[in-house]
């Protein structure tokens, strides 16, 4: 068991409506998200109590909940309410202001056991907040181990990953790869054999002054991703993306993940190879660096958290 | 809505030793089955009281677990009598003594979210004691019609269909280009083209007095599939393994599916286009009778359902 098992985890459960600590939330065990992992989520975090590009995250979920035929059981500006709802909740529960990370999740709901979409007849939600995985701030000046995983990364004919679904054993087994190896994170190939996407990251790669990222087709379209394609284009970064093999990763100058709780975080090594210097070299750094700024101007203070009020119905 | 998700349903689960009816039994919402679809199952169905080949489903759901790493989280022999409990409670519950359909799972557990399997101390289970699906006998006669589905299996190195496992949602999407057709089966392709499966069935076609199936390879290895090899061979039918092209269903002789709840079902039509006379053939219905009196050869009655009992400890 390692420490964080056994630490006391805070969290705080909004199942439906209903706050709560997390070790008494429930959910129907004929849920077909328990049956089935038939749910979709988002994860988003804040930075100095506010939500970072929380629009674009509820704007994904919506994409996901279309593409698996279910229906949000909740307006959206009414989720927007309980997730800060259910912040206030966590922050009351465990006394603390600190930063959190949110989940939030979509599920089919309950019914007869079966396929058929229309055995359940209305889907629930479900609003974790907990507290944000511990990265020192040294795994940013030293980057992190990763490898590639022999775990393909689910087809994108038979579930396309850029499904935000809670369909999630391919990528755990990947992570596997990662704990056996003391790695940090798994990078997995798509069936064809380039490289797709970390478990929970996206992944890119330095070459010649060059960034490259695997295309936005079989993996998640992440949003840090984006962000980092914005910020770093506005700043004249050359991004683009295409197919790579999983050799270009041994051969790259630099090499990092992006994910919405890690930023982006340089790879030091591949397989137990370093990767160029073996550290996070300049454009990785910069990246990082013009991500936090872009974080820095919407995250303004704590007042961004709270959901915009009396705005005009219709505006 | 269809009419079944108004019926009452008749259900009756076990919650890790707990027992009640389906409506009130809950997981805890950081169970990682719920998060991420992250457990094993396995569905037996009871003939005339008694269980049909409950040993080998269990040895199944332990080949799962093994896969996935999940230990079961009691010995075997109770994890039996557990079931045993709960179609009594079941039978009480609802005053009956008809034949039940019974889902084991077996989940990761509880614990922080995150993909380390560590995390989670401890796994559970779940019984669920259900209604038989109500399939009329005379679709046994008729046949029924399937669609072969635009979505793809899961690929076997993304996440192999043999492990039977919670992570359900590509079998769910191409449960719906069935229903969208009205028909009562989709049947997927691998990624490379040829026929893999159906939903929750496996599938054969018969050509010319010969039965082929897919390879045991990227699909699951079905109870029933085995069943049909073994009482098929010994009555002479010559049954065998290979690839088969999609194709082939439009130009087979007879095609038919098999499962546990479903026994033996011939194929009426594929993508709206009958197979050979559009009926069962003389094989299917062979082997469907064959199928039966093996049925009846083991469930004699319904003391057979019940546990053996007073066995010597490591007999």
């Amino acid at each position: 068991m390692p420490p964080r098992a056994r630490a006391p985890y805070r969290i705080a459960i909004n199942v439906a409506g209903d706050i709560g600590p997390g070790a008494e939330a429930r959910v129907a065990a004929l849920d077909h998200g328990f049956l089935y992992g038939d749910s979709v989520y988002e994860t988003v975090r804040t930075y100095r109590g506010a939500f970072f590009l929380l629009d674009r995250h509820l704007d994904r979920l919506q994409r996901s909940l279309d593409r698996v035929f279910i229906a949000l059981p909740l307006d959206r500006r009414d989720l927007v309410a309980e997730v800060h709802r259910t912040v206030r909740a966590y922050r009351s529960l465990h006394s603390t202001e600190e930063d959190v990370a949110v989940r939030i999740v979509v599920s089919r709901g309950a019914g007869p056991i079966g396929l058929d979409f229309a055995l359940c007849e209305r889907s629930t939600y479900l609003i974790y907040v907990f507290e944000l995985p511990r990265l020192p701030a040294s795994l940013y000046a030293s980057g992190v181990p990763v490898v590639i995983s022999k775990v393909r990364r689910n087809h994108p004919r038979a579930l396309d990953p850029g499904i935000k679904s809670g369909n999630f054993l391919n990528n755990i087994l990947a992570y596997k790869d990662a704990k056996d190896a003391g790695a940090h994170e798994a990078i997995t190939c798509a069936a064809e054999g380039y490289l797709a996407e970390g478990t929970t990251s996206n992944v890119f790669v330095v070459k010649e002054g060059l960034v490259w990222t695997p295309h936005a087709f079989g993996i998640l379209d992440g949003i840090t991703r984006a962000v980092v394609f914005e910020e770093g284009r506005a700043a004249g970064i050359p991004i683009g993306e295409t197919n790579i093999p999983p050799e270009a990763l041994f051969s790259a100058d630099e090499a990092f993940i992006t994910s919405s709780l890690k930023a982006v975080l340089g790879i030091s090594h591949v397989n137990g190879r370093p990767v160029g210097a073996g550290r996070p070299g300049p454009i990785t750094r910069r990246l990082h660096d013009l991500y936090m700024a872009r974080v820095g101007r919407e995250c303004a203070g704590p007042r961004a958290a709270e959901p915009a009020r009396a705005a005009p119905a219709g505006s």
